[in-house]
């Protein structure tokens, strides 16, 4: 059995795992802190030590030795150049026209790839997640932005330019919120985390009660998506309101996509999972009342699988695709 | 040179004709009045007739001899079972579980192969029209309704139940008007050939100026798009701003698209392009607004060069897929 690491670079953190090539273990995970602010030789700094502490984490907790490691998958944030393997621009992370595979590739001794993030989380899924051997695959990873990913017969969809899949800004409401990227309406304007943060704290503000008010200290900057799904376990009547809101708004982008796709699985990744059933089952209710029913009696709408490390087992089986050919 | 028959069922019209395997040329093209009120006994009659016109029509024009023409590529409204070439249920028609393919196979005496009308027209478009040779391509059909194509790497994109593409039915403002389907907001509530008429009758109940109350004669339920199109053409100011609202509702639609596909074009087919530039610049500012910039870049925005026959030589192209593997 061959080794190959995931290195999974988001804006806040960088989590590095080793994975076997059948995807049956993950060793080693590793995470630390992206610190962009420090420029990309620091970054890259960081992303060398972890593959080298993974690899030897691997080593002493289950015995691989070292030459059985024998490549470095890489998602980061995008638009990126996968031919050419450099990341175009990244906004978060103030990069621009980074040689980020041959960068990591030179930096741990190890040949690489490189794909856009929120691809490789869903290609995650579908190898050994909750898409597992699906034919066609859509899905979104929520975070602090909403990303998207689209698997068709095995293989990721890339488009033209590398740049497919940007489902969080697709528009839902012509007129509505006014999204970072310029746009108004966009999905990831109502349903990333910080959005889904602050249309709690728009209701704080208007009186409602709920805990979540006293949780923060009456400081609304503090509230987060995480809070609000915690407090709706707990039965709060406002946090729970603010979730199936949630599932409304990403019931018509979802919906979108049943009708656009007609795929087996969506799969929604990232922290929104943790709403658990009380975000699902109203999500599953709006895409059945929004898109045809063809569509929606064939397609399972499920939370991943792989929290956490999607990405991680995600860009080794992109490695496996773009080095081997096979994943 | 061998030629096949195209048959492009809507629910006003069929349309019938007889295309080059190369696509180079198209002959004896016949219509006539779908009428479906007559059950589907009679449309396929009217179906076999329109054949052998089209066939003689070619043998008389064109010297093409009758024992050339070796198919019949048919496209249906839907959903159906391309498998089984099975229409499985077309409210317009009022078919359900019809075996259409095998039913014009034997009336006509030739091979045949059923795919989804839109998805036909899109094909065609691919195949010798404004999208010919291109890698992605995403086509809309506006007509009564709005129906969508997808065509990656030369093949029609289905799904896993043969209902994908239905871009008319994805949501652009959820809480927007009514859809015939269900839905709220749907694209095809605003820009189908109904809905510009029915917003363009909005606004003369209202009181604004405009030519077209005096076309029909105070008679709003007579305002047709094509009538707004040619107004528009005259210089009518209000007919202009309906075109222009209906620029930035596609808008909406087509950013969603460019910014999921990446595509390389995104083919507008049907009346609606009779709007020519006073349509397509605003609604290719509205997308470039909308959408990711390296994505719009990338994308063509164009009407498509089949008028009338779009879907006819889009059959053509799906049994020549469907039945010799190529096209």
């Amino acid at each position: 059995m061959r080794y190959l690491v995931g290195v999974d670079i988001g804006g806040t953190n960088i989590v590095v795992g080793t994975v076997a090539e059948d995807g049956s273990a993950v060793h080693g995970v590793r995470s630390a802190p992206t610190l962009p602010e420090q420029g990309p030789e620091a970054v890259l700094g960081r992303i060398a030590r972890l593959v080298q502490e993974s690899i030897g984490e691997t080593e002493r907790a289950a015995g691989v030795a070292r030459d059985r490691v024998v490549g470095v998958g890489i998602g980061s944030p995008g638009p990126l150049d996968r031919e050419r393997g450099v990341v175009l621009l990244t906004p978060n992370l103030g990069w621009r026209d980074l040689p980020l595979r041959s960068l990591v590739s030179e930096a741990v001794g190890l040949p690489a790839s490189l794909d856009n993030d929120a691809n490789c989380a869903v290609y995650g899924e579908w190898w050994v997640g909750a898409a597992r051997g699906a034919k066609y695959v859509v899905g979104l990873t929520i975070g602090t932005g909403i990303g998207g990913g689209i698997v068709l017969d095995g293989e990721i969809y890339h488009g033209t330019s590398d740049v497919a899949g940007e489902i969080g800004h697709t528009t839902i409401d012509s007129t509505g919120r006014l999204c970072k990227c310029g746009n108004y309406g966009c999905l990831e304007a109502y349903a990333s985390g910080p959005a889904i943060a602050a249309r709690a704290a728009e209701g704080i503000v208007a009186g409602v009660e709920t805990r979540l008010r006293d949780l923060v200290g009456g400081d609304l900057s503090k509230v987060t998506a995480q809070m609000v799904y915690e407090a709706a376990h707990t039965g709060d009547e406002y946090a729970l309101e603010v979730v199936r809101d949630t599932a409304k708004f990403l019931g018509a982008g979802v919906g979108n996509l049943v009708n656009i796709f007609n795929p087996d699985v969506v799969v929604v990744v990232g922290g929104v999972t943790m709403a658990g059933d009380q975000l699902f089952v109203p999500l599953r209710g709006e895409v059945k009342r929004r898109a045809f029913k063809p569509a929606v009696d064939r397609c399972r709408i499920v939370p991943g699988e792989l929290p956490g490390t999607a990405g991680v087992v995600g860009a080794v089986a992109t490695f496996k695709n773009q080095v081997w050919g096979e994943v």
